[in-house]
Order: C-alpha cells, then sequence, then structure tokens
C-alpha cells in the first residue's frame, strides 16, 4: 500500500491519510475484509505520531467504511452490510474479474520496506541500485546527441523486436571476454533483465510446472514464477554457493522444468558459485536435459579477483539460457539486458517479446552499442570496483562497530548487498517498523525464501545506493533501532515472568 | 522466417540462401516436417530469380536436409531419419519444452509481407508508422538534453511502475481535451500501446475465456488475445463503425469477459463508431458489467472534423479501459502509451507491470511529459493532419486512376490507412507475391480476421509511411503487378477451358 503524506500540506496529515484509505477503499483497491496495518505499525512506515493514524481510522469507522474485530484488527466493511449503502446495479464488477496473480505479487514484508523508503529522511538500504553519483550523465548526454545528429529518424522507428543489429553484434563480441562463445543471432536485447526473466518463464512454464531455485534468491524471480503458476523447489546454499548435490538428490524424485541460478555474486547472500559445482551443475543438465538459466547481473562487480566464468561460457551442450542487465553496473533508467541462448529459445523468445511489448527503444539500444563498442563500460567499471569495495568496507566496518555480535555476515567478494543475519532469534521484521522510524531501511530476508520462515532473522543491506556519510549514519540508526526493540522485548519478557 | 540476402557479398545468392536455411534447420527454428515454401513463392518474396531458389534447394536436399515430397511439397527431413544422422544423446530438447504458444504468432501472410518489406527496393504500404520526414528530431535532441542537463541522475533510475508522476499528472490533463475526467492515478504509463494490450489481456484473460472483437480488427489484439489462451467472437462492422446489435444479439446467448474495439479511424477499416452506437454500447456494457477496451490510437488524426468523444468520455460507469500511444502521432521508437482505466484496473495492471518489465524508462516520460506541457504535441498533430490529408489523396487518386474498378474503398476521414477490396474474386495473398517482385508491398487483409476466409479480398495500404513520389510509384507497381496476375489467370482459364 503505497501512502504518500505531503507534510508541506496545508491539509492535515490526518486527512490526507484517511483520504487517500478513503480512495482506496472506494476503488476496490482495498476491497471488504481487507485488514488494515495496526496503528502503531503504520505509523511507524509513514513516520507519522500514532495518533495522526488512530484520527484517520476513526473518521473512516464514522463513516461506516472500516470497523474494528477483536482478535481481526481495523477491517474493510463490506458495502452491501453497510448501513444506508446501496449494491450498484450496474457498472462492471472489477475486482471479480481479475485473473489469479495478485497473490504471488503482494509481499507484505517487501510493502513495510518501499512504503518507508519513500520518506525523504529516510537512508534505504532496501534496493538495488548503483551509486548516482557514478552514473556517466555527460557522456550520455553527448551520445544521445550524436545519435540523433547522426542517425536522425532511424533511431526513432519501430526496431526488430531481437534488438538493434548493431547492438547484438556488439554484445556477441563484450561476451566473449568471460568466454561465452555466440553469434549475433543467439543474442536478443529486451527491456531490462526482468522482462528477460519474465519472457523466458512465459515461454517456458505451464502452470503446475516446478521451478529449481536457490534458497535465498532473488525476489523478482520468485513472484514471476509463482505468477505463472510453477511450483518452485528451492535448493540450499552454502559459502560455495548453490548445493548441486541436493539438487541432484532432488533429480531423483522430482522433475524440474528449469533451474533458475544466480551463481556470481547472488542476490541476496553474495555468495559465487566455485568452479568444480558449475562443471557439475552443466553435466547435470547436460545428462537430465534440464535447462539452467543463469541471471548474472553482477558480475563485473568483482572486489577481490575476478568470479569464475560463466556457466554459458563453460556449458558445450547448449543447456544454459544467460541473463543480465546493464542497470546495475551504469544505471536501472534505460531499461536495457539481453539474453544469449541457443537460436530456438532467442526465437521463442522473441515471438513472446512480440506479444508483451513489440521491441526495445532504439535509440537506448544505440546508446549501449555505442558504450561498449567504444570501450567506455571498461573503464566505467574499474572506477565502480574501486567506488563500491571502498563502501562495503566503510558499511561492513560500521556495523560490526556499532552492532558487534547482534548481526554476522561474511563480507562478500562483488555484488551490491551485505547478507546479515540477526542473532539472538529476533525477526527481521520485527525490527523493520522501528528502524523505519529511526530513518534507515532494509530487505527483509523472508521475502528471499520459498518458505519465508527460512529467512526470519535475515536482511539483505545494500552498500552501493547510499553515500558514505549515509552508510555510516545508516549502520548508527540500525543499531539504536535494534537496541530499541531488544529493551521493549526484555521489558515485555520481565512483565510476563512469572514470579517464582 | 526472415532471410536477408547481401547483394554486395561475394557469395552467391543460392549459397547465402542455402546457408541461413541450414541455420535455421540445424537450430530447431525449423523443426523437422516444416514445409517450405514453393520456389516460384521464395523467389518472388526475396526479389530473386527462381533458379536462385532452385539451387538452395537442391544443395539442401543433397546434404539430406530437406526432401520434395509429391503433394507435401518441400519439406525439413527428420535428423534422427537422415542416413548417418545420430539422435543428440545428451543437452536439452529445446523444442520440446515451449509452452504452447507459437502457434497464435505465426500469421504467413503477415510473414510474407515483412520479409519483402526487408529489401530496400520495396515500397511497403505494409506498415502502420508515422512519416518519418515530420519527426521532429530537433524538438528531441533538445528535450533530452535539457533532461540530463536539469533532471540528471533523477530520470536514469528505477521508475514508479505506475508511471512518472509528472507525466501521469500531464496525461489526465491531456484526456481532458477529449472530455476524459480522470485523476492522476487512473493513468497508467506503458512501454507502447502494445503492452498496455497484453497487460489488460493478461490482468483478465484465462484460457477459454470469450473476447469480442471487431471483424476486421487490430492483428496484434488477435495475436495477444490467442496466445493467452482466449476464444473469440468476431462483431461484423459496417460504414458506421461495430454493429452494437449484433453484439447485443450475442450476448442473448454468450458472455465474453470483455469487448474489445478501435472505435475511432479503426484499424485497418477506417471507420468511426457514430455517437448513438457509442451510448448503446456504453449502456450494454453499463447493463451486462461486461467491460471495453477502447484502443484508441488514431483520434488525433482526423482529417475532416474532429470525431466523437471516446467511449472513456462517455462512460458514466467506469466500464471502460481506454489505451492510447504515441507511436502514430509522434514517432515509435520512445515506447511511450498509456491506460486510463478505473482505479482498481490501474493497480491490478501495475502488479502485472511489475512482473513484465518492472517500470517505463523514466528520461523517455520526462520527453512526452514536456511535449504535453507545453503544448509542443498541439502544432505537431496540425501540421500531421495536413500532410496525411494530402498524401491520403494522393494515394487514393493514383490507386483510382491506376486500378480503376479493380480496387474499391471508401476515403477514411482519419487514421494511417486505405482498406481496399480487390473485385473480381482475386485473393490478395495471390497478388503479393507478384507485387513484392515488382517492389510494393501490403498488409492482406486475412490478418486481420478471427476468420481469415473473410478478409480474402481485402488489403490494407499505410499512406503516412511512404513520401509522397513513393506513393504514387506504389500504386502504379500495383497496377502492374495486378495485371500480370490477371493475365497469368486469364491464360490458365482459357488453357483449361474445354473445346466444344
Amino acid at each position: 500500500m503505497q501512502i504518500r503524506l505531503d507534510r508541506t500540506s496545508r491539509v492535515p496529515l490526518y486527512r490526507q491519510l484517511a483520504d487517500q484509505l478513503r480512495r482506496r477503499i472506494a476503488s476496490g483497491e482495498l476491497p471488504p475484509g481487507t485488514r488494515l496495518p495496526p496503528e502503531r505499525r503504520l505509523a511507524a512506515m509513514l513516520g507519522v505520531n500514532r495518533s495522526t493514524v488512530v484520527s484517520a481510522y476513526r473518521e473512516l469507522a464514522a463513516e461506516g467504511l472500516i470497523a474494528g474485530h477483536v482478535g481481526r484488527g481495523t477491517v474493510v466493511v463490506d458495502p452491501n452490510r453497510r448501513p444506508g449503502a446501496e449494491a450498484p446495479a450496474r457498472g462492471v464488477p472489477w475486482p471479480q474479474l481479475f485473473a489469479p496473480l495478485a497473490s504471488a505479487l503482494y509481499d507484505p514484508a517487501l510493502e513495510d520496506a518501499s512504503a518507508a523508503a519513500s520518506r525523504a529522511d529516510v537512508i534505504s538500504l532496501a534496493t538495488g541500485q548503483p551509486a548516482p553519483e557514478c552514473y556517466p550523465i555527460s557522456m550520455i548526454r553527448q551520445l544521445l546527441d550524436e545519435a540523433l545528429h547522426s542517425q536522425g529518424a532511424r533511431l526513432l522507428q519501430y526496431c526488430p523486436a531481437e534488438g538493434y543489429p548493431p547492438l547484438r553484434e556488439a554484445i556477441a563480441r563484450w561476451a566473449q571476454r568471460s568466454g561465452i562463445r555466440c553469434s549475433p543471432e543467439q543474442v536478443l536485447v529486451v527491456s531490462g533483465s526482468q522482462q528477460g526473466l519474465y519472457l523466458i518463464a512465459r515461454a517456458l512454464l505451464e502452470p503446475g510446472d516446478l521451478v529449481a531455485v536457490e534458497a535465498p534468491t532473488y525476489v523478482g524471480a520468485l513472484q514471476v514464477f509463482r505468477a505463472l503458476g510453477a511450483r518452485l523447489l528451492p535448493i540450499p546454499i552454502d559459502e560455495f554457493g548453490m548445493r548441486v548435490s541436493v539438487l541432484e538428490q532432488a533429480l531423483e524424485h522430482r522433475r524440474p522444468k528449469l533451474v533458475y541460478t544466480l551463481p556470481t555474486f547472488q542476490n541476496p547472500s553474495g555468495t559465487t558459485l566455485v568452479l568444480e559445482r558449475r562443471r557439475r551443475l552443466l553435466e547435470l543438465a547436460a545428462r537430465t536435459g534440464i535447462p539452467i538459466v543463469e541471471d548474472d547481473p553482477y558480475r563485473e562487480l568483482w572486489y577481490e579477483a575476478p568470479p569464475p566464468p560463466p556457466l554459458a561460457a563453460l556449458d558445450t551442450d547448449g543447456t544454459v539460457v544467460s541473463l543480465t542487465t546493464v542497470s546495475k553496473v551504469l544505471f536501472p533508467g534505460f531499461r536495457i539486458g539481453w539474453v544469449i541462448a541457443p537460436w530456438a529459445v532467442v526465437r521463442q523468445l522473441t515471438l513472446v517479446k512480440q506479444l508483451v511489448d513489440l521491441d526495445t527503444n532504439p535509440l537506448m539500444q544505440w546508446a549501449i552499442w555505442a558504450i561498449l563498442e567504444r570501450g567506455l563500460l571498461e573503464s566505467h567499471l574499474e572506477e565502480l570496483r574501486v567506488t563500491y569495495r571502498e563502501r562495503r568496507d566503510l558499511l561492513a566496518n560500521a556495523l560490526r562497530r556499532e552492532l558487534g555480535d547482534a548481526l554476522r555476515f561474511a563480507l562478500p567478494t562483488g555484488g551490491l548487498y551485505l547478507w546479515c543475519e540477526l542473532t539472538g532469534g529476533l525477526r527481521a521484521r520485527d525490527l523493520l517498523p522501528e528502524a523505519a522510524r529511526r530513518g534507515v531501511v532494509f530487505a527483509p530476508g523472508e521475502s528471499f525464501f520459498v518458505d519465508p520462515a527460512a529467512g526470519r532473522s535475515w536482511m539483505r543491506l545494500n552498500f552501493t545506493y547510499p553515500n558514505p556519510t549515509a552508510l555510516v549514519e545508516a549502520a548508527r540508526r540500525l543499531s539504536h533501532a535494534l537496541a530499541a526493540v531488544r529493551e521493549a522485548r526484555e521489558f515485555v519478557r520481565r512483565a510476563t515472568t512469572p514470579i517464582v
């Protein structure tokens, strides 16, 4: 639930909140029976006093729109049972018409984090964005101007669905740097790697199909697979990446349609699949005929030594569909990513892409072509590796200093995230409202697991998006939030400890 | 099948053709059993001598890749039955893994037209693009430079999935010009209207659902609905647009999940739904609770008088989801369109959009925002209306002069197309290869109908993309092609007329 309060407005905050909830109830966005968040939790998320939420809820209750129920909290009232309300005799009953989908996408933990992250005073460790200070803005200005000057109308037309042909060639050359040998016709340009993932899932999966995923794994992938009706088979990881032997055992009884892996600087855990396991995974795929989807957006962001070759480079049997994006190494706004796969797969994904959005913006493709062909990405990556290593170390040291043993993590050798475990049995989602109130948010670990309970004590902290000062401040705020939550728990524990 | 021959290469054309077919067979793109086009037809499509195709086919046949069968034509040979070929023991059997989809997307008539349109010497009347001479390139250069200068990194970040907030506000204001009253929260920015259509279909349709469409209608919509497993209920049109009374009768026995309509300067027919029928359609929707999807990309391109208000403006019951794009009024490359709908629908579509590609490029959205807010689109539209009316009249007059009674069409009062019927029982697809050989292509009518047979004699001619000289030349080439086809038919008729 996205609530935005304008503190500069003359409309009181509680009225703004009531207005926004009222409209969501009227539109059906909050259908009858929806439980509203507890007053205290919503207040913490929005960074307002509890009394603001209390007043808003009271106003809506007076209008008969919501009601408090013991044991169920505050819920939206069924309009047909509202005194004086009439059931609409005309019009479209929209919520009844929607295909089943939303349940796959609703993640309360992520909603909490994102609601709080929209506040200007909050430092977000919850995102996955590169450092905005490093965006090569003047380079982009020059390239776009050059593109329109030299190519003109050609870059404003429709474009082949597979991608701008010179970019497909440039990507095939770029991929050779990491050992992937492919022809331009094995490259499909997509509007960001989320689109690539959707196209792959849409081309391969039917409802009921099984997909093997790492535990933990990328949230957006879980959502896509679930939305398409797939069942999920979580495979645990350790410090050497996915436990391929566990996958191998699982295959004795179950047959996934595909294996989805982030083998390099995994999101969220930061771990990298070691070479021996890469070979074993590929052997397994070739032997069983089960394809591997390799999601590889972080490969170039290494801080100690280059990672092992991608699965797509080691593959000799055409089992790998590889997916990457410029969003993590340049910036996300251009929405450019690519898939490298056997030709038959590229052709099938192209058919799906034509359905989904016809083609990808050719002006953006030209700019990425120029960046690859002129060697501009390589020098940019060198700068990022230095900046990000510094930020990683800064946040890691600040966390150790401020939180000590309360937080456990391994220093990742690449990528964008610290993957941290709260010690002492604390649930990360219980820490989030207090952290948000103190101006810092993170991604709670539950969202990254097929079974949320497995991620209760985990949290993902991004170290690239906030600047150095913000990173240190974020650690301080986290530590204060943690202290406050622990103190409250201790108080409750004492109050409820029976006197012997 | 996209075949590209390079006439400047030293590799003979037949070898180029054989190489490309061989690779498509090897990749599985042309799986065993695929029927290759007859030699004469493929030659006409590619603009080469028949002997080129004969030589290429002969080479592939010698390699055992294809074989001629009486009554089946030339087909790709099953590798397991190829002498000496071994079935692969390892790897992924890709074609067996794909979800059912391709059959919905394969349209041989469109493939024919698009294969020929890629030749430089061909004038394409088959596309739906605005005049490239009118693209406001220098305006776009300035706007993008201003955007990056004034907004910098903010326009290179991720963006809310619903769209860049100032653009949503600008769209809500722009929509008021045609009488649509909506809040910015009822606007969803999409990556082109094809994406909007996909999101709507994905949010509402489940396999087996029925969708009412006009006959004829937009090809891309038919493809999306079919790919999602929907069944189609064609409703005929006349010169006043969709025959709403026929829809009304159909609803007595069948219940579509939605009604898809292009009420204004319809693609492909150019007809406009008259006001009285608009009201009747809305009344029907409100009474039955069946939503209307209004696809409205051509509304601003009127050449006589402004069209009646959009359904979305006349709707008082929240039954309409309206869809538009800048692709037809500016240029397609920016991939920007929008949906206006009841809030609950926008919210549901946003969830699907997050799955499909997360968000739409914010830099492009800023540029469209600036164009709308600064009144730049209105003056551009005035220029287009003059240019396009001239081109429409030029092509119409040239066709009347060159083809006379052989082609029947009504002059459309807006949009991009002449919708023409070949008289004398000739099938448009039979004219296409000869037309392609003479350097002109068009969109055969069959693709626009649920039942292709209903469109046999129809063809859609675009009059905005080719320049004036090309339009006149296209009519001349069409007339020569038609004469040649008729002469051949006459010859065959005489040769087979029994001597009495």
